[in-house]
């Protein structure tokens, strides 16, 4: 059975104020192409479809033209698409239960009191059934109403909950797509700063706590959330990332969705087909003159989103011009030299890898002399989580 | 065949910043109700479906379990949905190409560029085929693009001109759908205040120049955009009105659905279910002893939406508290005595039946002393337009 698995569309979003979405129609047009390639039995969209939870017009016209698309050209193909933190649950679901008769599985809310279970599609092919889970982005505090008796405090409490009580049967082939944070151990994924921040710290969840610990639960569990393709700890779970560089921070990494193939049990391969944009998202750095210098700027599409750091150490007269009349497609710039660099050296920054509780933490210690107890910091979790759901 | 015809369900909006979902649930559902009796062949849906271009979830979540339960309960019945001005078009039309094949059909847009042409459905029983012309809210400055070589200045223009150009069959039986403010002559309509004000003035179409002369285009001509059920100079022309009471000023209105039979060409008959409202708006008048009165409260649904006068002559002290202790949905007092009425007679309101074009004109007569030239008032109209548009 075969599978691709893309995430992270975040259709409408926005790079520096320039619309992304004749970019995005392209990435579009290039995952129904490979689908006709492909022929796959199924495509998993992990979560953040949409950048908005109340998304533009013109964004809700390039979904209902994909999956319009996807019906007709590739009829062969189930669609299991769910809601990401950027996306509006019940928006997402819109007119979900005809739609399914089309073959697109619209999962937008995480299991809550009227509908407590994982929701959960079965395909079969020739080694038998498939088990496709859709777990759509959660707060622990939502789930924690479902298990009153449970002390359910971290998204990690909150997924090994609502796994456990769906009793997966592990001798069954068993797929599972969610949005979340989730890490191996210690080992921290690669992140970017279009993620949303407060998605680290205490929301990370433990794969290995989750999705059972020698005995695998699922044989492939399909992510959204990070923008960066990458295997959580093994090599089946597995976010495939976004298919645009959607900061200048991922600029380095190689866009690509994934494509899955479920053998009989306990067999599954991978493979990466890299997405191909309209338009790069490209550091550059040097001087002015040598950026601007025709051989370089040919070295390269012209066309691609940049940020530039200039090098120059004597004054520049308007670069901004000077780059743009090059680089048409300018996202910002700014001059790193000898006198930058000995300005933030006196600086004291704190650490931007912390989640905002993990500042508030930092904060509390440096006034008081003492760190939170648990009870404070259970309250300020609540906080957090209850500021956060207000944003999304 | 038989049609039942509503419009301006305003799904999500709020009245004095009460919630109206469960009133709106609650005529939702009497209208599914009515539809599993009648057997219709089609519902029309004459647009202002939603309250607000960008609609709250819960009211998306309204509509959608609404044409779910339609295309379930009512499997015979094909559903005709057109935009509104306070909907957005493209939102409204959401996963559309695939809701076809569900008896679902729906129009957001009016005509452009891309899809010049009226939407027609066609049905057909015993006396022949019907054509159903899906026509939502539009402005002259769009329809104007369509028809570079012609004079559209008004939306009666633009109408004249969009049907025309479809060489509407009057041999045949033909039904249009539409939202837009039409007169007959100089025969204004029932208004009221929670329809847009700017949809009077220069926006109004006659009847008479569109649907043709002496012989009818339409057998049923299927209006939204006013609240008041009413017919507009010919009974076949005709606005369901909205199935709540939007506003104070409906509270004498009896809302009903119109239920339309089509019987071989140029047999039409029509009648009304009334709607029965979980709660009704209404206006009391009297001295506050009288409303509190418990035989008076008793005289009515205590939980109605009630906006009250108060006409005692002498101070009252904190009326509201002993109003809300009687009336819960309290929506608005005053008080009205003598006092109250000399007040009122010294101050001179502008006539507020004009349109804001016609506010301006007044103002600029008492400024410039002259009225505007034809071609300012062209201008003019381009700049309401405009403005308009971006409110919406």
């Amino acid at each position: 059975m075969k599978f691709i698995h893309i995430s992270d569309l975040h259709l409408g979003k926005q790079l520096h104020g320039y619309s992304l979405i004749e970019d995005q129609k392209h990435v579009l047009r290039q995952i129904i192409a490979e689908m006709e390639k492909e022929e796959p039995d199924g495509l998993l969209i992990a979560g953040d479809v949409y950048d908005k939870a109340v998304p533009s017009a013109e964004a809700v016209g390039l979904l209902d033209d994909f999956l319009t698309e996807v019906t007709v050209r590739c009829p062969n193909t189930e669609v299991y698409l769910i809601g990401g933190n950027h996306d509006g649950p019940r928006r997402l679901e819109f007119a979900g239960r005809i739609l399914e008769k089309h073959r697109l599985h619209l999962a937008g809310s995480a299991p809550d009191r009227e509908h407590p279970d994982i929701v959960c599609h079965r395909l079969a092919d020739e080694f038998g059934e498939v088990n496709i889970y859709l777990l759509p982005f959660l707060r622990a505090s939502h789930v924690r109403e479902l298990f009153p008796e449970q002390d359910i405090l971290t998204c990690q409490d909150a997924y090994k909950a609502l796994i456990e009580r769906e009793k997966i049967d592990p001798e069954k082939r068993n797929v599972l797509v969610a949005h979340q944070f989730f890490t191996y151990g210690a080992n921290g994924p690669v992140r970017c700063e279009s993620e949303s921040f407060s998605a680290g710290g205490l929301d990370a969840a433990d794969v290995r706590t989750i999705f059972g610990g020698e005995e695998a639960l699922f044989d492939y569990v399909a992510l959204g959330h990070l923008h960066a393709p990458q295997s959580v700890g093994r090599k089946y779970i597995r976010y495939s990332g976004s298919p645009l560089k959607y900061s200048v921070s991922e600029s380095g990494q190689r866009k690509s969705m994934t494509v899955v193939e479920l053998g009989e049990k306990g067999n599954v391969a991978l493979r990466e087909i890299p997405f191909l944009p309209l338009r790069d998202v490209r550091l550059l750095e040097g001087t002015l003159a040598r950026l601007t210098d025709p051989a370089t700027v040919k070295n390269g599409n012209a066309e691609d989103y940049v940020s530039v750091i200039l090098t120059d150490e004597e004054e520049l007269y308007d670069p901004r011009s000077a780059l743009e009349q090059c680089y048409p497609n300018l996202l910002e710039w700014r001059v790193e030299n000898s006198r930058t660099r000995h300005a933030v050296e006196d600086m004291v920054l704190p650490d931007m890898n912390l989640s905002p509780i993990e500042l508030f933490e930092e904060f509390y210690r440096m006034m008081q002399g003492c760190g939170l107890s648990e009870e404070e910091e259970a309250y300020l979790r609540d906080v957090f989580d209850a500021v956060e759901e207000k944003e999304n």
